[in-house]
This record gives C-alpha cells, sequence and structure tokens, in this order.
C-alpha cells in the first residue's frame, strides 16, 4: 500500500528534492507535480529516468481527485491559500513555508502578514525530533525552516533544561540554494563567488520560529557564503554555573538517542561536507570549563534535512512507515 | 594634460571596471560616467574613494560639451545608434561592443543585424597587437571582443605565416562574468556552481570575428565554467609540414617581442590565476614533432585584457601615452 | 544470498564512495574496508551510521578468507601486486586502477610500466555498456578510467561503425576531485579555485585506453576546472560524408536503448550538474549538416560513473543482480 | 630616493604579493627575496614583467649588505631568529609573523613560545590606524595578524570609549589562503569546497591579540570558508546603556575619519567583493536601539589588509611617504 502524493511548487530547489526523494520512495506514489501557479506548465530537464512526469498547472481540485497527502513548497501567500480547501478535502498536508509554524496569532500575524487568519485545527510544528508525537495526529505539518531546524535541534534540549543562559548568539551561514531559484543580482554567481553577505537585519523572521521552540530570546544572523548546498550555525551561549560538559553530553544523548537523523559529535565541530546530500543534522559543541563560554555548532543540507527531506520524514511518521524510509 | 573622457555604461562589470581603471589613469580625467539609458542614475557601491560620482543617465549633448572620449560598454544596438553622433561631434568612441567589429558589410549584418548601416571611416579594429598603427590613427576604435582576443593573438602569427593548416578547433572556457551582470537561471549561483556548460551551437558570433582575423574558418565552442573572472582557450591544429617547435617560437617573438601585454610560456602551457585582474594574455603551446599536432593554450582576464584593459590600452596608443600607463 | 565483499584503499575519494554505496546494496555484504598498505588503520569520519566498521590494514590472506569479491582502489603497482594472488585464490576482482586496462601488451608496459607481465586470463575491460557479456564472464574486471567512461560512450558506436572520420579532439575538463585525495600544490584550494590548468602534454595514457576501445587515434587533452565532482567532454570530428543527424541518433539509440544509465540529449548538450552524484552518463550532440562537423558532449560523475559506480554495475552484471542495483 | 628593500619568504602567499606590490612602489627598490630557508632557490611563475629576479636563499649577511628595510613573512621561529641580527646591523624590519606582536611577556611566552626572550626595543605593534605615531618611530615594527586586524579596527574605539559592554563574541570567517601554501588534507580543494569548518577551539592566539588591543576579553572563533581571498568578522556585543547610534557613529569617524584605508558604512554591513584586491579595511554596524544589541560586520583581504599591504602602509609611516603611496 502506497499513499498517492503530489506536490505543489515542483520546479524549485526544495521542490525538485522532493520530487526526486519521492519518486524513490517505498511507501508514497508521486501521482502529480505542480507548478506554482495556475498558468504553468514545466518540464524537469535532468530527470529522464528518476521522474518523467510533466509539471503541470496549479489545480486544488485535480489535488483533490487524485492525492492524499500534499508537499506544499511555495511562497507563504499561497500556502495560505491552499491549506483549507486541501484539508476541508480530507487531503493531508506537509507545508514547507513559514506560513503555519507560528504559533501565537499575534507573532504569526506580525512576520507573516501574508497567511491569514487563525492555524488550521490539528496543525503540528514539523520538526521530528521534537515533536514526533503531534505530527503523528496531524493533518497539516507546518515543517521547520531551514535555519530553525539547525538551531532548535542544537538548542532546544539545553535551553528546555535550563543548561545554556545568558544572551544566545546564532551566526548562521548558508549555501546560495538557500536564497531560492528566482534569479537576481543577490544569487547572481558573480556576486556570491568570493563573497560573504549578512543579511537579516534588524530582524529575521527565523528568530521568531527559533524563540518559539527554545523558550528563550536569541541574536540571529544569517549569512549568504559561496557554497550551494549546506547551513553551518556557530551557536555561542554561556552554560549555567555548575554546568558540565558531560552534562552536556547526556542532555543530547538523552534527547537525541533514538533520532536516526541527528549525530552528536562530542569533541569536535560538525562540517558541512559530512551532511551534504543527507537527512542528517550534526551537532559539536565546546565548553570551556574555567569560563562557562558553551559553543556549539550544527549544520544540515538546507535542501535535505532544512526541506525536502525533512518534510518526507515528517510524512513517513504520519503514516507510520520507518522514519528513514526514503531518505539518503 | 590629461583627455578628459566619459563611460557609457559604467554599472555593468566591464563598466565597472573601466571606472576604476580610469580614475587613477595619469593621462585620462574620468568626468563623466553614465547608464546605458536616459532614465536610470544609480551609485557604485563599494567605489567610496576610489571614485566618487554618480552615474547619470545617458545624455548625448552632456557627453559631447564635456568630453573628448567615450568608452561605449552597452548592447550593440546601443552602441550603434551612439557611434555616429558621438564622432560627428568631434568625440573620439572606444567601443567594447560588437557593432563595429565586423569589416565585411554581409557578414555584419548576418551577425549583428541590430549594428545599423555602413561602418564608420576611420574605424579600427581594437587588437592592440595586430593593429597598433590603425589604432593610433582612427576615431572610432571598435574593441576586440574577450573571446577573440584570447584566439586571434594565439593563431594569427601562425595562421597569417602558413604555419597551420586543416581543421582549426577553439575550446573556449570563460568565467561567469563574461555572462553579463544581469540576473538569470544561467548566471544563478546554484546553476553555476560545480557545471560546465556548452554553449553557442551551432555559431557564435565570435568565430566570425575571429576567422576576420586569421583569415581562415574555425570550430569554436564556448564553454562556461565556475569561477568569476577569465578566459582559457585550448586551440588544437595542425603544423604545416616541416614546421618546427623552434619556428612556432620565433614567429610568435617576431609578432609579440615588444609587446608589453603578451607573455609567450614556451614549454608550458599558462594558466588563468597567473592573468587574472592584469591586462596580459599568456600564450604558451605544445608541438608534437611526429604527429605535427599543434596544441595552443591562451588565456586572460576577459573583464581586463578582454574588455576594460584592452580598451585602455587602445586608448593609450590612440592619445600617444605609454601602451602601459594605467594598467595593471 | 548477499555476496560477502572488501574494499581495498577505503579512505580515497573513489574507496569512501564505494563504502557509501556498497553499505546499502542489497545483493552485497560490505565485510571489510583496508587501507591500501599493511600498516595503516583510520576511521572514515563523517561515516557514522552509513558504515561504522574500521579501515584495517591491507591483508591478503584476510580477504582470500573472508570474501568473495574486492574492489581495489589502489595505486597501480599494488594492484598489479594483488590481483594474482586474490584470483589464484578464487576470489573475483574489480579493479579501478589503470593495470589491467590494456590488452596489447607492449601498449600496457609502455603506460603502466609497474603493472607486471601477463594479463590474467578471464580480464574484460570493465565497460558495461560495451562489455557486457565479457563482465558476466570474467574473474577480473578492469573498470574503465573516468575519462575513458565518457569519451568511449560518446565515440565508439560511431568510430566503430565509420560515422566519424578525420582527427578527433576530445577537450576533457575534471573537476578536483579526479586529481586524488593527496594534498599537493595542485589540488591546493588557492591554486585550483579561479583557475583552469590543462596537463597530460604530450600523451596521456588514458589516450590510450581510449584508441583501444574506438579503434582510432585522438588527441586528448585534459584540464582541471574548479570544481568538485564531474567530467565534461566536448569531442570534436568529422562526420563522414552523407551521415546525417539522423543517423548519428539511431546509431546512439541502437547502441544504448537499453542502457540503463546512458542518457541521450538529442538536440541539446548534456551539464555536469544533472549526472552529479548518479551513475548517469549523459550525451549531447551537434551535427552542422553543411560542414560535417560534429561536436559532441558528454559528462559524468568521476567518482560514481567514473569509479565506485561503474565498478558496483560491473559486480552487478557479474553477479547477475540487476544492473541498476544499489546505484543512485 | 627610493629605500632598497629585501623580502625573507617570498615564495609564499603573503610574500608573492609583496613582490607583486613593492615590485611597483615609487618609494621602494625590490633588491632581494628570499626564501625562508638557507638551501632554497626558487622562481616565481607567472611573475614574468612584474619582478623577474630569482629567489635566492636565506642570507642574513647578504641582506645586511644591500637593503636597508626588511620584510618578513616566515614563520614565527624564524623571524625571532632573524629580528635581533637584522635590527643590530641597523636594519629595518616590517615582520609579518605573531612573533613580536604581544607585549606582555608572559603572555607571549604563553601564546608563541618559539619567539624566544624579551620583546626589542623600539618595536611598534603594527596596526597604522592604532599606533601611527609608535611605527614612525620603530625598529621593528610587528605587523598585525589578518583576524585581529579586522577586529580591532572594529572593537577598539568603541570598548577603549566605553561603548561596548559585556561578552563580546567574534565569528570570523576566512578564504582559504589564510591556511598559508602548505598543502594539506585542509586545504585540499575537495575537502575546501562546499564546506565550512570551526577552528581554534579552546582558544586562538589572535584573541590574545586583539585583547592586547581593545582591552578586554573576547570569545573568537574563526572559520574555514570556500574562497580564497577575504576576511569576514561578525561581532556581537551590547552597546552601553543609553549609548546610540550616532554616538558610535561618531566615534568611528573621530577614530578613522582621516585613515585612508577604513571605510565606514553606516547603515549596512560591508561585503568582501569590495575589498577584495584592495588594503582598505571595510566596517558597518547595526544598533538595535530597543534591546542595545550592537553587530558589526568587518571585512578586508587578509593578503592585502591582512598581511602584505598593511605591511607596506607600516613602511610608508615608517620612511615618510604617503600612507597610501604603492598601495591599490
Amino acid at each position: 500500500m502506497t499513499v498517492p502524493v503530489g506536490i505543489v511548487g515542483a520546479t524549485g530547489y526544495a521542490g525538485q528534492e522532493l520530487v526526486r526523494l519521492l519518486a524513490r520512495h517505498p511507501g508514497a506514489a508521486l501521482d502529480t507535480a505542480m507548478a506554482s501557479d495556475r498558468a504553468s506548465s514545466a518540464s524537469l530537464p535532468g530527470f529522464d529516468r528518476i521522474w518523467e512526469g510533466p509539471v503541470v498547472p496549479l489545480s486544488v481540485p485535480d489535488l483533490v481527485d487524485r492525492v492524499a497527502a500534499v508537499f506544499l513548497t511555495v511562497p507563504e501567500a499561497l500556502a495560505a491559500e491552499l491549506g483549507p480547501p486541501l484539508l476541508a478535502a480530507g487531503v493531508r498536508v506537509f507545508d514547507l513555508s513559514g506560513a503555519f509554524r507560528l504559533v501565537d496569532d499575534a507573532e504569526r500575524q506580525r512576520w507573516y502578514p501574508e497567511s491569514g487568519g487563525a492555524l488550521p485545527c490539528q496543525t503540528a510544528y514539523g520538526l521530528a525530533e521534537r515533536h514526533r508525537d503531534a505530527i503523528r495526529d496531524a493533518r497539516l505539518v507546518a515543517c521547520a525552516g531551514c535555519y530553525p531546524t539547525a538551531a532548535i535541534l542544537a538548542l532546544a534540549p539545553l535551553a528546555r533544561q535550563g543548561l545554556v543562559v545568558g544572551p544566545i548568539v546564532i551566526d548562521a551561514k548558508s549555501g546560495i540554494s538557500g536564497a531560492g531559484k528566482s534569479p537576481s543580482e543577490r544569487t547572481h554567481f558573480s556576486e556570491c563567488h568570493d563573497n560573504i553577505e549578512a543579511y537579516g537585519l534588524p530582524a529575521h523572521r527565523h528568530a521568531a520560529e527559533i524563540e518559539q521552540e527554545i523558550g528563550t530570546a536569541v541574536t540571529f544572523v544569517p549569512h549568504l557564503v559561496p557554497l550551494n548546498r549546506g547551513i553551518f550555525e556557530t551557536i555561542y551561549a554561556m552554560a549555567a554555573p555548575g554546568v558540565s560538559d558531560e552534562d552536556v553530553a547526556r542532555t543530547y544523548t538523552d534527547a537525541y538517542g533514538d533520532a536516526p537523523f541527528v549525530r552528536l559529535r562530542r569533541g569536535r565541530l560538525p562540517e558541512i561536507k559530512d551532511v551534504a546530500y543527507t537527512n542528517f543534522c550534526d551537532i559539536g559543541w565546546h565548553l570551556d570549563p574555567r569560563s562557562q563560554r558553551l559553543v556549539i555548532a550544527a549544520c544540515l543540507d538546507n535542501l535535505i534535512k532544512g526541506a525536502a527531506g525533512q518534510a518526507i520524514q515528517n510524512f513517513n511518521i504520519a503514516y507510520g512507515y520507518d522514519e528513514r524510509a526514503g531518505l539518503p
């Protein structure tokens, strides 16, 4: 028994990755790949023998007719528009946008004014390692953002148990695929290559998402660095008085001992090359026992664990498959 | 005595390089930098303390009033439109487009239909190492294209003297800045990075320019490779029977012995890193004495020797300065 | 029933890729990963949850005791030394080096003097698309080289049937992983980045391998370009008089219609990004009907189709598995 | 009147940059380029028509005979060995190593145990914008390190005047040329490309240098990012209560109003592409008036302002030239 699934937004970078992964997923039958508007069709060059279907124009009735679950990888306004009718028709939704991530209405209106009204019922925040049970029961899974995934996995266990105090700084570095597929001066090769750009000041909406999950304020500054796929976050905090390296290690192990996609790197820091093209998030840290300064590093592939892979991991949980099914 | 000069198209990659070089040229006073249309103005971020003037909207009357020479780095159609009135007003023109490069009217109409009618009088093909005298006397210098500069410098001496025969293949590799500053899917970092793309088939107009200067047909295939600045051309031909490596070396030395920007690399092949950010064109070759197969490699910085630097080299010749003035 | 297999040379780039692929191959049980010398052991950082075994020192007796098939990814001299005792003990060998590729003894002595004496019996040249039957029956498979794989797949069908004539030029561009994992000035980031380097003149031993398989002489010049994984070859030849684009297409289709890893790109040229991290070789071409000039482009991932993937494809054929088993 | 100068360590990346810059410096005559040992000689490929001298073996007597000033770009132990005899012979020394940077003897012994005994008299810390007068009078200039230059220029004016408080985090990103020219796994293209690596934990000696100059403790974590030239530092601190954006701007302007190579970027953050191949250090910042969180970004070219250019800037001051002489 496989679940018939559809994708809306199949031509973007996350969408293409969804096609690639779902095409060989043992528990999903990729039925329909749609563009993110009602007029465009397209083909996916380079996908021969991987998935050879067309990318058809967006149509909610067609989705409702054909599939049981939909992956949305479209702008927030469109996700907010598509979610309710799909849910009403009984289709399960895995949304990769930010439209449904913030639980607090005021926060959601502030950061995603295009996302419309109240959160639908049975919405879960889609970070499997933290909300496995809610995802299992959800009709709508608001998959975690790429930057927040690394930050929350690194910080939530420590912050929720009071192991870290003081100002928390998240210095995040992302490859250019994180900026999306639309051509712009910002994504022009000659502008990115040999360059680093900090952005998101004074405030980036991903900070709100991180704060919701870890329960404390952060300073979050993202940077574009000249690589294609991968996020590396260096996180600076203070360990609470008396907290030891052993405490940190045990807290992480308790949190992620059974998580198939979190790898702990005690005593060394992770590197992007070990997580690229995988669904892993690697976490390492260093605690200076004299000063209690704690430096954590976390990295992942923004298109897999930060987008398509995470959505499929959530799908696996929702449908009772092995959490690793269909994932590299 | 410095020559008051202007630039049209100052915000593009070649235009910015012209600003940077002319701002400190000992014989030129950069008076005016214009956009490539009549409505836009701009500033050049990152140019503080290098050149702090504004980029003003295009205006031919202003140019005529203020400058003695103009550098055009604009699309062919606009270059074709601007050239005649500037010349008529006595302004000397250094054009970096292809509009005036092809001498044969039919060829020019074929490859550059947007370039209008007959070539203006006193037009020179702006490759200093081959046409120094014509450039000295010209009112309009049609600066050689980036790909043709390397190919012609490598092939013209040998071809004009009959040292090479048989089919000539030019496999050209260019950095992405050669594709221009306009954002497109093709110049998106994530599409270029870790990729190679061949283009220009069935035929690229730069082949016509090369053939005009070397006097024989070529197969020319350009490729985009993931670096920013630089062109590397690998050229395959047969040496005529009896031609020796020594003959090739002597022919090159005769041609370029006094050329300040051509460096001959006998016995080894050049590399882009040695020419990047310079006005040099480096040429190396290997002749197999058993088969007479000749492999030549030539490389240059497409924005300097392939564009802005070459134009300034031509300017230097036209105004009687040291050919190297103001060039790195 | 799975085949117990071993790898010698597991820490190099091709070796790591073999580990990654064999660890999840449905028909192979990766029993033993060895270093390429008898003193070293190592771990593979970043392989947690992929393959967690140690890399042990090289030992032929241990291999003979434990595995039915061995993948060798070691220098030619060592491959030549290890092959005969493994074969004598009944172990099937898949060699990724050049030691056993050249059938003609004189040619092999010339290009691989370190490879020792006569070719072992039942040696097949390991390019599945051309020698499927021989591979099925072989005890030793000399897997095709990375550059030759693309060139032979592109040229052999045309050359063997007389569709191409005249001098053949192969301009090959490889990512830096093709230069191996040993640190050197040549592989230093700052030397490769933003650079292109041609090498292999006057002659590269891969030309002999290509010529053996296509039956005609070629000019072959490899280049290092600043990307990590991927080979792009631009091939220049003349189509024989009367040969049409349709003839070329039909010849390719006849040759590769049932080959799961060759994708034909009629009417457009392939790009590295479509084959990276896959076992595909994509081939496109353009034939100019006026001049009969034929330009072919072929590309593949040098570590997969050019090394580890190809070896596993050969293993699949040798053991009667689906040719695609375990391959991305 | 030009100053005869020598370089020791001319084949490294900073050494080559010194050759390139000094070869055309109007006030220096580059007399001698030496290797960093007494046995090696070398040539500098790619330097034809830039500087064509040989790189000769290290010889202190030859230096003493021939030059008035020496630039040392060698390991600390060798710098510590060469400094005293050169000074004793009346040669002025511009040292690019860390051997003489730390004024406190205990700190220097801790971080640079190879640097020997007491600091020579008339040693100045070579960061022109902070110690112009001391450099003018010095016999030995210990040129500031690449990472410290950006950090100190960004922080010293604020920290020295009490505008910042609380923990200071410096997240530094460097291109690979900063790791030096020696080949290693760490600088292999395939290991760096598409990767980010954090290092320097638990503590990096550049932190001591920064702390010496700004007078307060910092958390400093350097990263290698996949670009060649350039350092980008993101600095996190708290502005003292009541300190406004205007106060920060005025403090910077007071500090650097007459500094030709510091460019302030009020209201936006700097980018590496604007400083690459120049001697500029660009500084931008953002102060959140609600939280007093201050984010500063500073960037420079590690081989110019972080090494060779800075040393020449110091040379210019020491010899009374325009501070900008010979610098791009």
